[in-house]
């Protein structure tokens, strides 16, 4: 088969590749129906995470079950299937405590870029539909596997509530999917903080009420303004940085909460300060298992389009160019179809 | 009148000071009932906070109101009251989203260690109850208006639900009233840290299920073993150094929360650790007010006793003595009569 290998920043290549075989027997193949590049591919794409050797890239899947090992149960060949980027058995302690990306049998997703794929914990891990949906359809439930299941979670941990008011920091695809979470939780209020007229125009879409173009301390002042001088009773961040963070906490009120779920890049938080901000803060990788049964739904029922935040489509062999765009942001996010 | 000042670390008099006075319309002056040394007393005691010049201290009352001032409504000259550390309106949005200790007009209690005391935003802060309380109760209401609240805070923070594990690190009078706490939200398993027997005692007496006596990884270790190696649901961090913030944080299961009220000394919390844990985290002053009528009730019908805290009662013209008695955990906490 062929799939994405990154060799060194800047350099993805589509090659020849060994087809995946069963491992484990609770792993599945599947065949890839699409796929795509996530924000988080361009960390080692701009060499800000360390590429040692050539590996193989990828974490975002919908596709056709293939084989299954013999351990596996309810899956058969030809089922069309989502999973999280996180594989989980969903029924560890963690599992069945709702954080199923801190299941005691993960394993990250990581080849995902290419034709065919294994999937490990195959049985907890992927969610079936009734047929195979109807091809506009795709993009949506591809961005269920990571992007709408990380906006959940940011809104789930934020604690948004109907009448709220929420921030979303960060206008990549997950800040995009995070303002669909919000919307659908019920937010009155939602305030995406974004300087792309094309990521803006995606977030008013998607619900958000109003657009703060400013940053740091300024952005801080705007939020404060938009909310009676208070704060947000919900700030989703979905960037990952310093400035980001801190943004985030000081934009929430007392008794509000930051749900983050942009992967921290040399962020420290003071406990004094978080202390007598009364904030309350809960991170980490989306356990998107959780949330996948009801996103495949509200998708597939047409309540909402994550799969907008795809505005790029290549075949998968131009994976390249995929990256490229993002990189120099002519794309928020490309799909990719084998 | 006479109260204490501290005058240099170590150095706590009892001296004759002006009477308080109505300084703002919302004001109330009480009359002392009892009043009591806290943990937090200490750190300027020992030096650890600065001490520039010689001022009052203490910040736990209950009382009987003496004078009010002319936009003081619904007390009156007679009443007995009991109120937080931390004066709030009752009224402002902090306020009213549940968070007294964060509102806009905000004042810590510092003269309290004394014969009377002045009250800021009397209307908003004081809790009165019908007829003076026996005087056996007047402990446990001393305790609600601050350590009893506190405690009851870090299980709220921490999300203690029925059927849970919490474990409570900390055994000074904040970490045995969040024992308590623990116990009334339903908590089946409590797991206090303590390495004094007369603590143990009574952590036990309040309703913990085990105790802990290593600490740092060790003890960190101890609970993993005691909660199928996974974690406790709920860690109340009732301390506020970095040892006791990082044990809380590592004995959390991922979903799990921590609720720290102990004022954090030199505490840098590393985002990515956080993020990859996905443990909740919410600290700060207790917003006490919120729970007083449920714990002033609590007290009255015997359902709690956190009264029992107070192992040394002294004359409040010995108030000194309280500070040196605690010092050397002599004492779990000092009760003054004046």
């Amino acid at each position: 088969m062929r799939g994405a290998v990154i060799h060194a920043p800047g350099d993805v290549r589509f090659e020849t590749l060994d087809d995946p075989k069963i491992l484990k027997p609770t792993d599945a193949i599947i065949r890839t129906a699409v796929t795509c590049v996530c924000g988080s591919d361009l960390w080692p794409w701009r060499g800000l995470d360390a590429v040692d050797e050539p590996r193989p890239m990828g974490h975002e899947y919908v596709g056709f079950v293939e084989e299954v090992g013999r351990d596996v149960t309810g899956l058969r060949p030809g089922q069309f299937v989502v999973g999280s980027f996180a594989t989980s058995d969903n029924s560890c302690p963690h599992c069945v405590n709702g954080f199923q990306s801190n299941c005691l049998h993960r394993e990250f997703m990581s080849t995902c870029q290419a034709e065919y794929v294994r999937i490990p914990n195959a049985a907890g891990t992927l969610v079936t539909s009734d047929g195979v949906p109807d091809e506009r359809f795709w993009p949506g439930l591809l961005a269920n596997s990571d992007v709408m299941g990380t906006g959940w979670y940011a809104a789930d941990a934020a604690e948004v509530r109907p009448g709220s008011t929420a921030v979303v920091v960060g206008d990549g695809a997950v800040g995009l999917c995070a303002v669909i979470a919000a919307k659908e939780m019920g937010a009155e209020r939602i305030i995406a903080m974004s300087r792309h007229a094309n990521r803006q125009k995606l977030a008013l879409d998607f619900g958000a009420t109003d657009i703060v173009t400013e940053r740091g301390e300024e952005g801080v002042a705007r939020i404060k303004e938009l909310t009676g001088g208070i704060g947000a009773d919900s700030v989703l961040e979905c960037v990952g940085t310093a400035e980001s963070m801190r943004q985030a906490l000081h934009s929430t009120r007392p008794g509000g909460n930051v749900g983050f779920v942009g992967v921290p890049h040399d962020v420290a938080i003071d406990g004094q300060e978080l202390f007598f901000s009364h904030v309350g803060l809960r991170g980490g990788p989306a356990p998107v298992r959780r949330y996948l049964p009801d996103l495949v739904e509200r998708v597939l029922t047409g309540r909402i389009d994550p799969g907008k935040v795809f505005d790029l489509t290549l075949p998968l062999e131009q994976v390249a160019d995929g990256y490229r765009a993002m990189n120099e942001r002519r794309a928020v996010k490309a799909l990719l179809k084998p």
